[in-house]
């Protein structure tokens, strides 16, 4: 049971009915039909009001590498006994199609494509997989920070949570996923390389026990790092932690910048206000407090209901594992496949779950601003064909309540979806990572702070067309009507 | 805020505090001093009885390249400010020293040294977070298997996770831990090529959804497939799905194995049995039922107890997001360090929560095993130069509740740690994966029924020897001593 492989290509990063299907579509020769897959999910993680799309970058790297090496080949010959012209077929593919997405640090909401493939049956079908793992991820984890973003407000918050990540690429993916919710730095220093992030990090425990002193240790700390942030709860926070660190930052006065102390134990609340009360008796008046122990955006929202004296927050398991709901429910469906004709047909899914429905059909996704106030007024499903830039006056209503309806007028369309892939060409460039973190920071400010509340958000709309809404239930009609037929034969 | 570096060695998979700590014990000249670190997890994950240890595979990987690459050493000077002097010392480090570890499949519980290690200073504090970030998810995933092949007895599990996962290498590094807490096959290709797991896997939705029927895609399947498992809820599972499984069934004949079919939706308990029904009907007995819907063990025992007629559990998410507890807690202290003597000192770390206080000391972990039953009576903690092997009665006490105590005789004593790394070379070779989840099987014999009950399981005995407990105890003291006296000062 043990590898004869040693390259590691990821077009095998699939699962295998991807393959098996593949093989079916190659067979009765419809592989190269054109199809339209849409990547979407259904309902908003922590309860939350909106959500913010990361992995673009990643989806990107892996389309445009997307090949199967000589050793795939050779595996799922021999050992999965796939058939020498199949898999022949499968040696020169390459991704040939186009993309549609939304930008990193979109905010996006349920039932509404992130992405939009249009490629050929064999193509869209291989690349499912990896497509989901990446976009489930890292809008999960862009989605948490900035849930805690939005509760430390103007405070600093560092991602911290490499030990307890998901395996290596869940600590860097992620730590990248976290800026661009919001998060100003991360302790992973090979996150830092990849992705230009600001890394962070002073000291921990065992260097104190190395030691055997604080006094020793933050002395020696300081001998090579002029920036002192000096952790003090290895074996008494107030009683010989604190004090210490007050006395080597006065024994080396100006020779160090007294930055902080950090807090890793014990009651946060109480600790800090302690831990402020004695940095200011002693003159240290800037000197900032850093907390780390099992943070989440609700201890949080507790700590400072208290008066917690927290400058700086580091977050750990709780952001990296999104630990409250450590999963994005993302799919990707197909919405519309090319017939013999050469004709784009509608597809639809039907389900005992009513929200498991898909929506048939090539569409396209608006964000309408209103003119007056700035705001974003819902999020306007369509199909392709449909212009609402050129309305002066549309109608939105609910997707499932369909009688709760407004008019909107004197707004903008925006069209939340870029072309990024064109005949399997990147076309696109993301910008520097900074850049995408204030994106989201500005697009959140077109949101009513109703949609932005932790616990207990509004429902931000998201709505179908009349077009649209008026195909799904044509679509809908058909397959009832075609089931109908097959039970009664 | 965008990378410049093409490569990406794992050498700086850390947190910073490792290296700023290193620096100054370089600075020092403490670097190259031995110390002791072991890393093990305070409590168990999902209230489990046990756990099961994963990672060893990749641990063994990293610890053989460890290794700063140039980039790595040019990001550390030009971005981070590390002075050449210091970084020319990182640019030759390789990792040197002894690990000590549970073999892949073991039984773990809380409070015990998975792995020791044991080399320099420098060494151990720079592959903490590595170490951390592999044992903690591998460690989790093999756990939640087991849990979940406890649940479904002679069952067959399959490991359908890869969407869900935390990006990439949880889908595939998760797949392989999964393995070894008892899965059968996995989904993603990549895992089977890697690691030699069986893959499985045969049609989705879209396939259905392109045909437009069920009985072309069916019809379609068989042609390349021989054996089948058919998608019956794309439309509506009793009314078209199963029928035209069986009707494709029957008008193939001996041309295909209808093996099975697959629900992903609806009622699983009242479809499963109904479909059973309807096969039976037809004469397809030995057609199994395929059900994968969002399942883990909690919904599983509530399946099984209404008598849902399912023979093979596709899990995804439940699985290798660990959903219920995403996080396993492991950490890595310091527990002895080498004085300018050249003597190995113990050390330890003081928390306000007493859970949180170390065990100094160099320690060895035995499995106490009665011989008369075969039963693991629990695990013994001892100082390294004690040795329970020549002992004919050792006394076990609860390590909090002291006076919990009893006497053990006509025992085993297993070690429970091999060398896998001797003085930087790796001389452990890990078994085939198979015999791994054999490994742990057997394991889990050995232990009685009441620590493997999923719901409030007895708690397994890990206890230290009245050396190990004295020696902690006079461990505390000394730090409280040390405390008492700085803050009379």
């Amino acid at each position: 049971m043990s590898s004869n492989y040693t390259d590691d290509s990821l077009a095998l990063h699939t699962d295998l009915y991807q393959i098996n299907m593949t093989e079916s579509y190659w067979a009765d020769g419809i592989h190269e039909r054109k199809a339209v897959f849409e990547l979407f999910f259904r309902s908003l993680p922590f309860g939350n009001g909106y959500a913010i799309f990361a992995g673009l970058e990643r989806i990107l790297d892996y389309l445009r590498d997307f090949h199967f090496s000589e050793s795939d080949i050779a595996y799922l010959r021999d050992e999965l006994g796939f058939q020498e012209d199949f898999i022949t077929y499968l040696k020169d593919l390459r991704f040939t199609g186009d993309v549609y997405s939304m930008k990193e640090g979109e905010l996006v909401f349920a039932n509404e494509p992130i992405l939009r493939v249009e490629t050929t049956l064999a193509e869209a079908q291989l690349i499912e997989t990896a497509l989901l793992n990446i976009v489930n991820f890292q809008t999960l984890i862009a989605t948490k920070a900035s849930r805690i973003k939005q509760v430390v407000k103007d405070d600093v918050v560092m991602e911290f949570g490499s030990r307890r990540a998901h395996e290596m690429d869940a600590a860097v993916w992620g730590a990248r996923a976290a800026v661009i919710g919001g998060v100003e730095a991360t302790s992973n220093v090979r996150a830092g390389k990849r992705f230009g992030i600001p890394v962070a990090g002073t000291h921990a425990h065992s260097m104190v026990q190395a030691y055997k002193s604080e006094y020793e240790a933050f002395h020696s700390y300081a001998k090579r790092h002029k920036d002192c942030v000096f952790l003090v709860d290895t074996y008494n926070t107030l009683k010989i932690g604190i004090p210490t660190a007050i006395q080597v930052a006065k024994e080396l006065g100006d020779k160090i910048n007294f930055v902080g102390i950090r807090l890793d134990s014990g009651d946060i609340s109480f600790l800090s206000k302690e831990a402020r009360r004695m940095l200011d008796a002693a003159g240290f008046t800037n000197t900032k407090i850093v907390v780390s122990n099992d943070l989440d955006e609700y201890t949080i929202l507790n700590l400072k209901a208290q008066g917690a004296k927290v400058d700086t927050w580091g977050i750990g398991t709780k952001l990296i594992t999104a630990y409250d709901q450590p999963a994005l429910g993302a799919v990707y469906k197909i919405v519309a496949i090319e017939n013999e004709n050469g004709e784009m047909e509608d597809t639809i899914k039907i389900s005992s779950n009513v929200e498991k429905v898909t929506t048939p059909g090539q569409k396209k996704l608006y964000r309408i601003i209103d003119r007056e106030n700035g705001k974003a007024e819902g999020d306007y499903i369509t199909m392709h064909d449909e212009d609402p830039t050129a309305e002066k006056r549309i109608k939105m209503f609910h997707p499932v309540h369909t009688f709760i309806s407004k008019f909107v007028t004197n707004f903008d369309a925006i069209d939340l979806h870029t072309k990024v892939v064109e005949k399997g060409e990147v076309i696109y460039t993301n910008p520097p990572l900074n850049e995408m973190r204030e994106y989201a920071h500005e697009n959140l400010n077109l949101l009513w702070d109703e949609y932005k509340r932790s616990l207990n958000p509004e429902e931000y709309p998201v709505d179908l067309s009349q077009k649209c809404w008026d195909n799904k239930m044509r679509n809908i009609r058909e397959v009832q009507e075609m089931v109908d037929e097959y039970s009664m034969k």
